[in-house]
C-alpha cells in the first residue's frame, strides 16, 4: 500500500474530482483502493453521504446521494415502454439502476451486464444498499462481460428496455459511446421498447452530450434529453437520453405501471417527467433543436 | 498584504468554497481581497469562468457562469408583472440583475439598494460586463444603504417588481431572510406586482429554502419556488422564490412583454419558465406541498 493510502485511511482528507479547472471535493476517509483489471476503483466513508464510490478518480455514486441519478435514468423507461418484461443494462455495477428495475413486478428478466465483477464485488460489500434486496431477485442475471459485444450479439428485438448506466468516455466505458453501439441498442430494442442511457454533463461536458443526441437521433425515430441535478456529479447539472421506434413514449407515464410500487421516489414522479423534458433552458433548446 | 494573497497572485492555485464537509474549487490567480465594513471581498482571475467574485471565501458569480443564476431570478418576475415600470433590487451589487432588468423598454425607474459600496466599486473595475451598459442607464438610481431600513422606509405598493438579490443567511445579507422584511416587501409591492427572491439550495440548504417558502407563503397569496442549475452554488442546485398578490402570475409569461429584447437568452425562454416551475423533484413536493 502507498504512504498516501495508507494516510487516507487513518485521516480524514479530502476527495476530489479534477475537472477542467474545477474540482468537487467530499471530505472522507479511505476504505479500499484497487486497480482493477480496467479501471481505479476507490471507496471512501464520508460523513456527508455515507460511502461513495470512485472510479479512475471520479465520482460515481454514494450511499445518500445517488437517487437524482438512479431515478432519472430508470423511471421515465420503466414507467412509458409498453412493456417491460425484459430489461437489459450495461454497465450499473453498483445496483443502484438494478434496484430501481425491480420494484416493477412487470419485469420478468433483468440482464446487468457488468464489464468490471470487481465494481459489483466491492459495491456489494460496502455499499449494500445500493443495490439491497435487488442483488438477490431470482429475476437478476448478472453477466460479467463487455456491454459493447452482448449488445453486437444479442438478438433482434430482444428487449423492452435497455438502460446503458456507464462512466465517462474514457477507459472501460469508451465504446458505449459510438454509433456502432446504439445502432446495436436500436436492433435489439422492441418496437415498443424504450432505451435509456445517461448522457453526460450538458455544461462541463456539452459537446459529448450534443454529439450522443445527434448521433441516438440518427438512429432512433425518436430521443430527448432529460436535465437534472447531481450534486456529486461535475456542474451538478446532468443529462439523461431517452429514445424510442415508435413514438416518443417516455414523455407520457403510464399511471397504473407505478401504482403497484411501494417505495417513495426521491425525484421522479409523473408530474416531474412530464414537466422536466420540456423545461429546458435557452442554450440547450438553442442547440438542440435548431 | 499577507503573504499567502501575495503568493496567489503570481501563482494559479485552488479557491474553494468549503459547505459541510463538501466543497467546490476553481483554478485561479488572486487580483485583489480586502475586508470592507461589511464583508471580506475577493476577485479572481479564471481560466474556466473569466473573472470571478467572492464574498466570505463563498462564490457569488463569474464572468461566464452568472446567466443561469440572474435569467432565472429576473425574468420569471419581469416578464409577468402587470406592470414593469418601476422596480426594486435589494443586493445585486454585481450589476448582472440590474443588467437584466433593464433590457425591458417598459422599465422606468430602477433602485439599486445595496449595502456595500465596495462590492460596487470592485465589480465595475474588474467585472464590468456583468452590468455593461446598465451602469450608465439614466433610468437605474444607486442607493448605498441596508436593504431592510430601505423596505421599511418606503411606500405602499410603490414597486411593480422587487428583486431580492443577496447572499447567504450570514453577515449583512441576515435581514433579508426574516419575517418582518418579507411583510414590508408584500406591503410596498403593488396589487399587480412579483416579488422576487434568491432563495439557497434545496440540497444543500434544505431548512433554509422551506423555511423562507413557508414564511413568504404566510404573507403572500401565492409563491412558489423555481429550480435549476448554478454550477458555482454549493451542490450546483439552487432556488428562487416568486410571489404574488392577486393570481400566480409568475407561472405565464406576457408574450409580448420579451418580444423587444434583442439580447439571446441563455436561460429563460417561454417554455422554460412554463415548465420549470411544475419540474419539481417528488422530494420537495412531498415537502412543500403537503
Amino acid at each position: 500500500m502507498l504512504i498516501q493510502d495508507l494516510y487516507r485511511k487513518i485521516f480524514t482528507t479530502w476527495f476530489d474530482e479534477y475537472q477542467n479547472e474545477t474540482r468537487y471535493g467530499i471530505k472522507g476517509k479511505l476504505i479500499i483502493t484497487e486497480q482493477s483489471n480496467y479501471q481505479k476503483i476507490t471507496i471512501i466513508e464520508t460523513k456527508k453521504y455515507g460511502k461513495a464510490l470512485l472510479l479512475d478518480n471520479c465520482w460515481m455514486t454514494t450511499e445518500k446521494e445517488e437517487k437524482s441519478y438512479h431515478e432519472s435514468l430508470v423511471h421515465p423507461a420503466l414507467s412509458t415502454a409498453k412493456e417491460i418484461r425484459k430489461v437489459l443494462i450495461i454497465g450499473g455495477g453498483d445496483g443502484g439502476a438494478v434496484r430501481e428495475c425491480l420494484l416493477y413486478n412487470e419485469v420478468k428478466h433483468l440482464d446487468l451486464v457488468e464489464i468490471d465483477n470487481r465494481v459489483i464485488e466491492l459495491c456489494q460489500e460496502y455499499l449494500p444498499g445500493l443495490g439491497g434486496i435487488a442483488w438477490e431477485d431470482p429475476r437478476l442475471n448478472i453477466k460479467i462481460k463487455d456491454g459493447v459485444k452482448w449488445v453486437m450479439e444479442a438478438k433482434d428485438q430482444s428487449y423492452d428496455v435497455i438502460i446503458v448506466d456507464g462512466s465517462d468516455p474514457k477507459g472501460p466505458a469508451l465504446g458505449l459511446f459510438n454509433k456502432e453501439f446504439f445502432q446495436n441498442c436500436h436492433r435489439i430494442l422492441k418496437t415498443g421498447g424504450v432505451f435509456a442511457t445517461q448522457s453526460e454533463s450538458p455544461k462541463t461536458f456539452l459537446n459529448i452530450h450534443l454529439e450522443m443526441l445527434k448521433i441516438i437521433r440518427q438512429i432512433f425515430k425518436y430521443a430527448e434529453p432529460l436535465y437534472g441535478n447531481v450534486p456529486i456529479y461535475p456542474s451538478g447539472y446532468w443529462s439523461w437520453i431517452f429514445a424510442t421506434k415508435d413514438k416518443p413514449r417516455y414523455l407520457e407515464p403510464i399511471p397504473q405501471r407505478t401504482e403497484g410500487i411501494k417505495t417513495e421516489f426521491n425525484i421522479w414522479s409523473i408530474n416531474w417527467q412530464r414537466h422536466a423534458f420540456k423545461a429546458m433552458p435557452a442554450y440547450l433548446e438553442k442547440l438542440i433543436n435548431k
